[in-house]
């Protein structure tokens, strides 16, 4: 074995021990099996319930939002957000071409093009200072609006991701957003728990959203949230999102076209018990980076991702990226690890290279490229550290 | 109170005793408990996991279906069904006028055409006749396919849904699908335990979907699955429903725009519990249609719904339909019923006047509309008798 994977594995074994580490496993170790059992004992399971309602409640406290709207997943809360943001049909939403797939493809679900961007190093997520440059050279204002010039089509909204938990840099984005009139939606998919100058991610934009897939920071199986501050948005978005029925003792009315994306109850009941152990995730998470650090501290060839300055990451995945002279190594250590027991991933495929995205509008992307090439997740489970 | 709403208030409290009723219920008195703590205790609680593989395979044997793959919700379920059907943007699609929004839905989030047919007084679903007569007006050949004459676009598939748990007259809808080549899949959603000359609904079209929405026959909380024989179908509804992402130990690669539509493992383990006890709520229905049967024998102005002739139907709710002449004191019965803690429910608002479906292509639809004005749901929960 190489030099490097052996020293990259030594390290995580100083960390873990001698045990198999997954990438990221649930912890149900709160008040899990007591609330979904009161919540199959009271019948109510399926998609009004009092476990839907607190957790909504519980998870605007926490992020500070004025209200949250719980749904079926990540991908159905960025797909209703986006329509409410008032993406349409053939408008080109900015999203990052370093992203999980839900990122593109719920704005394709709306028949609106992503139009992918570059990344930052020190944040993982969109970059301010190069989309500016890319929109000074790429969009015409058109009356109200602004144009992709070589496309026509009209620029409608942009997507940060939280990268891993790492907040994007919101304060610049916001800048470029507004200079470009578009709607900033943020994916907070996988930073519940991060903030970004003390304010929770997810609750710059005009409308932002969350995942509680079974591999994020807290779960409820599958499930997501809309987070706004405007009520009017939150109540469409549960409209939206039950089917846009009319409120009515028995008619059955629907006043628009809406989607059964309404989270379950016993999925809430879950999430209800998950969020009040988040504390102690996040706490957990924050000492496996410390002690990930104290371990790689030695290795000369690549460094771990520590969250972006003046923010506070929930250290979701952690992540080491590779010197630009060691990422010819990539594939040797994701092989050396996984054989070790010890799972690790790299980034995903990066979106414009995915075949159903070959062909979609794309700024330069040279520090997304470079990030792929080099970027592995190491093992991150709360309750390893 | 006028004599109708006090008669049929008599013969409802005649079945079901002084206590109030709600329209149906879940009942959890099996192994639910058992199985979901059994789930939250393994930590596999979402996409993956041994419920979701079990509820599979007992949905299969259970139906007959060579294979069954199960997804978030019964509109999931059948979005990603037409689609494998074949069905494209633009295409037209025939779905009943009456049935709830999510089969018009279905075909929309595809960007085709729900074109809405009349449905059959035996039945409450399409009707054969009807449609033949329309289509022979409607569609002209093209080539391998038949368009819509006045639209131009073309007629792929033919969805009929069996209402209220009746199995619409499967055969000969199959022969009017086979000679203007539309394919068929059956939304049966309600249907879960009904039989066609023995062969249980969806499993004739070409893909059929099941519903566990909370007021199914039996609930997952949220949920549905997508049957058919043909593996390739299935194990191509298992890839779009899991973001179409090809097994790989590390790599994120996804060679389609697929859904984050897979049915959570939690969900699942609730599924298998209940699928356990469908034979007992089969049971519990049939004596409550039997027992409403003989208390409405005396009612002149109403008749109850049976199960078609050559149908094993699931009775998943009961369906009292008022004669013409009294079909003006509809809202009085809704009213006066719903008031004494009786829930009812008239059918669904149909399709073609539902404001966001207005301009949408449709067949004369007399019956539909007939049936609309004077259909009445009644308490129908399983262990009311």
């Amino acid at each position: 074995m190489n030099a490097l994977p052996s020293a990259i594995i030594d390290a995580l074994r100083a960390v873990l021990g001698p045990e198999n580490a997954t990438l990221h496993e649930p912890r149900f170790q709160g008040h899990e099996q007591r609330y979904v059992q009161d919540c199959i004992a009271s019948t109510f399971v399926s998609s009004v319930g009092a476990y839907v309602d607190r957790f909504e409640r519980e998870l605007a406290d926490y992020t500070g939002a004025r209200r949250a709207v719980a749904v079926v997943n990540g991908t159905a809360a960025l797909q209703i957000a986006l329509q409410l943001a008032g993406v349409e049909a053939k408008d080109e939403v900015i999203v990052p071409a370093l992203t999980f797939v839900a990122t593109a493809n719920a704005v394709h679900y709306l028949g609106a093009v992503p139009h992918f961007a570059d990344s930052a190093k020190n944040t993982l997520g969109l970059d301010p200072t190069a989309l500016r440059d890319w929109l000074g050279a790429t969009a015409e204002r058109s009356g109200d609006a602004w144009r992709n010039r070589h496309t026509g089509r009209r620029l409608r909204a942009l997507v940060p991701m939280h990268t891993f938990g790492h907040p994007c840099d919101l304060n610049a984005l916001l800048s470029v957003a507004h200079d470009y009139r578009l709607t900033l939606v943020e994916d907070a998919a996988e930073s519940l728990g991060s903030r970004y100058h003390s304010r929770h991610t997810g609750t710059f934009g005009r409308l932002g959203t969350l995942s509680f897939n079974g591999n994020k920071i807290i779960t409820t199986g599958g499930g997501g949230a809309i987070l706004t501050d405007d009520k009017h948005l939150a109540d469409h978005a549960k409209h939206l999102s039950t089917t846009a029925k009319v409120p009515h003792r028995w008619d059955y009315m629907h006043d628009e076209i809406g989607y059964n994306f309404r989270m379950p109850n016993i999925n809430a009941a879950l999430g209800c018990a998950q969020l009040e152990q988040l504390p102690k995730f996040l706490a957990s998470k924050r000492r496996l980076a410390a002690r990930y650090r104290e371990a790689f501290a030695g290795l000369e060839q690549a460094s771990l991702m520590q969250e972006p300055q003046g923010c506070e990451s929930n250290y979701w995945l952690q992540t080491l990226i590779l010197d630009e002279a060691a990422a010819d190594q990539r594939d040797a250590i994701l092989t050396a690890t996984n054989d070790a027991g010890l799972m690790t991933r790299p980034a995903w495929t990066l979106m414009h290279q995915l075949p159903p995205y070959r062909d979609f509008p794309l700024a330069p992307l040279p520090m997304a490229e470079s990030l792929a090439r080099r970027l592995i997740n190491l093992p991150s489970s709360a309750g390893l550290a």
